[in-house]
């Protein structure tokens, strides 16, 4: 083989164009896209400092403003998946050596911990059975004994189901002078979020989940109070630092996720940073914007419609429901393999016989439980029901007594006044 | 105001559906993506472990190996922009105290100097005017005298326009038991690229540049030697982790750019990292299929034609290029702005009576050059006598005596034979 031939034989033979089978994602997430968002994703690109891509840029802002609830200018997207949005807002927000505390309900949890500890923090935790939430006493006594600069807190945790009530934290964490970041990716847009009202400094996101997007964009909010910590530590390239730009010695200890320069690019100012993942902005302002047309109220109450219509449904097929219920997420609910069924099969045939998704699970709960989502597009009544017609097909194959069609039945009970919130715009 | 008003203040219209204006990208980049890229990016959704995704990635994986001419297996995607694969490489290779050694030629010399410094390297610099390339020999020379664990290169560097050569760079890199890095973001497709016979053991690259798609999928390939450094400070999320399982001390700094996580990932084990921004990988993959269909050597040589031709194009409109012309990459030129004409309106009539983008420029260069694209999609014959005609019109308003129809035809002549590389594919 000559050196010109190396190229082909690594490559044995071209595929053709991407052509993925047909789906119903009723998983944890990734979920399916709502078609409007693919139709942007396809969009032709502009310039980075084109007039039409700063517009679309600032009209982004404003939508995700609104997505969050927050008066705050300070709302851009980090171009990663949803953990490069946490670990924007941990390293951009920590100083090596900072106190963190950050209470663990899932593996999500783990996760804030474990980029807060490579950001160099001090990170405490505390801990809760998985398919439980925390209290704010239990939270408030952390603070008071542990005296972080920051509170790192899941607000739903898809691992576990659960959802962490933050209406009361951001009081406590005012009351005790420390910074309140939130991860919302799992729950944003089909659970309340009310960054302003509770007092939020910072909160992250991704598209995949409620949002009804692909994963490739994290939407990222901070408080004035979070841009003046991220504003302190500023620095500015080489390549493109003027006379008299402040630099900081305390910088933060990476380039990428310094949130001081994703500010000054998102700002006035457009200081060149990265190049702009366009495509993925594109299909952020459009997740945001079914949000806006639908109504954001009516979006989290088609969740809450289709969460409760799956948890009727699960119920009356004869499943277990996992965790702490009145903290459950409306998007995503974890129910028990019954006993006997081999779960990892059990879901190959929802998606071989029916093209139908559902999820496995991670650490104590792993071949425990299935997670069986409602989300974003696929909030639907047909989504619902149409995967636990299959799901009690599936279970009777490997002997589960199913009463024939109850599931399916609770869950259209539900939707049976035919009003508000039945299907998805899109 | 109540409080339930307060979103919909926040959010003063909803704005319409994206809907981009025409735009010819001939600048620096971005440009315009292949057409078939932007249909792979409107793809339906599919899940995280489908067995259709996996394979998506494997199909990914060897189509990058062959961009990269490498047999190396570690070829992956980083999540992010082209400077998140770069600090992707360079935090997962470098540890707190390395020196590290980066030859500047341009902007994204200091780039990658600033994020090794986050990174907590010793940084050595050595610097050459802006126009020129570095000999080997005095690469090697400062080599000899920082022995450093890194070397850290720009193959092309849009700032400048300049290619610096590689070849001989690994071989020096051997014999001194150096790594070797290239940030190849601007040059990769366009100008020849060689990872195992010049003996990279990393390099990352970007969509937006001559690969013709959409910012926001940073492709990354390693070396063995390479994977062995990353996977001695391999660490594994306590959300996930099992009995056994390696914990270094010496752990990345970054979990979203750590590079063992981020191979376990793709690898056959499939660890659970991030979620892959599926969206961004369908355009990755069409990206590296364009090149694949049309032929790697074909589409370098559809780059040396179209840049031949705008460089005779611009010269013979009577501009005056910029830097050392032999040592230019084939898909961008630099020329200076002629005396008298404002060159931020010059560009602004180009984009609004013709929709053309051309570039403005940074640092030392600010002011005095735009520099103008030919890459990807673009690099076509069209593309670069629409660009030719109209900067005709435009340098004539400002006073300029441009000689009528000569940059076209100078540009035309170089395509007269009529054969191969004449147009894009897509």
């Amino acid at each position: 083989m000559t050196a010109a031939e190396i190229p082909a034989a690594i490559l044995a033979e071209i595929p053709g164009p991407i052509d993925p089978p047909h789906r119903l994602l009723m998983g944890p997430g990734p979920v399916d896209a709502y078609p409007s968002v693919l139709r942007a994703m396809s969009a032709r690109l502009v310039g980075q400092y084109d007039p039409f891509m700063t517009e679309a840029m600032t009209q982004t802002q404003a939508l995700w403003r609104h997505v969050w609830s927050t008066t705050s200018p300070a709302c851009v997207l980090v171009d990663g998946t949803s953990r490069a949005g946490i670990e924007a807002a941990l390293v951009s927000l920590i100083r090596p050596g900072d106190r963190v505390l950050v209470p663990i309900f899932g593996r999500f949890g783990h996760l804030l911990a474990e980029i807060a500890e490579r950001a160099m923090a001090e990170v405490h935790t505390i801990e809760t059975p998985w398919g439980q939430v925390f209290a704010p006493s239990a939270i408030e006594e952390a603070v008071v004994r542990v005296r972080p600069t920051l509170l790192a807190l899941v607000q739903g945790d898809t691992s576990t189901t659960m959802l962490q009530p933050l209406a009361e934290i951001g009081e406590i964490c005012e009351r005790h002078g420390v910074l309140f970041y939130s991860d919302a990716t799992a729950s944003l847009g089909g659970n309340p979020f009310e960054a302003d009202a509770w007092g939020l400094d910072a909160a992250t996101a991704g598209l995949q989940k409620c949002l009804g997007g692909p994963s490739g964009s994290a939407p990222l909010m901070l408080s004035e109070r979070a841009v003046e910590v991220v504003r302190g530590r500023k620095r500015i390239e080489a390549g493109i630092r003027e006379a008299g730009d402040p630099q900081s010695a305390d910088f933060v200890r990476s380039n990428y996720f310094d949130l001081g320069m994703i500010l000054d690019y998102w700002g006035p100012r457009r200081l060149n940073h990265h190049t702009e993942a366009t495509s993925m902005l594109y299909a952020a302002r459009e997740c945001a914007r079914v949000i806006a047309l639908e109504g954001r109220q009516a979006v989290i109450d088609r969740h809450a419609l289709a969460g409760a219509a799956m948890l009727a449904g699960v119920a009356a097929t004869g499943l277990t429901v996992f965790g702490d219920v009145a903290h459950k997420m409306s998007n995503v609910v974890a129910v028990e393999i019954p006993d006997g069924v081999p779960g990892d099969l059990a879901r190959a045939a929802m998606l071989t016989d029916f093209g139908i998704e559902i999820g496995t699970s991670f650490g104590p709960l792993h071949g425990r439980v299935w997670r069986i989502g409602t989300m974003g597009y696929n909030a639907r009544r047909d989504a619902v029901l149409t995967t636990l017609a299959a799901l009690e097909v599936v279970l009777r194959r490997y002997g589960v007594a199913v009463p024939p069609g109850a599931g399916v039945e609770a869950a259209a009970a539900l939707y049976s006044d035919g009003g508000p919130g039945d299907g998805a715009a899109g």
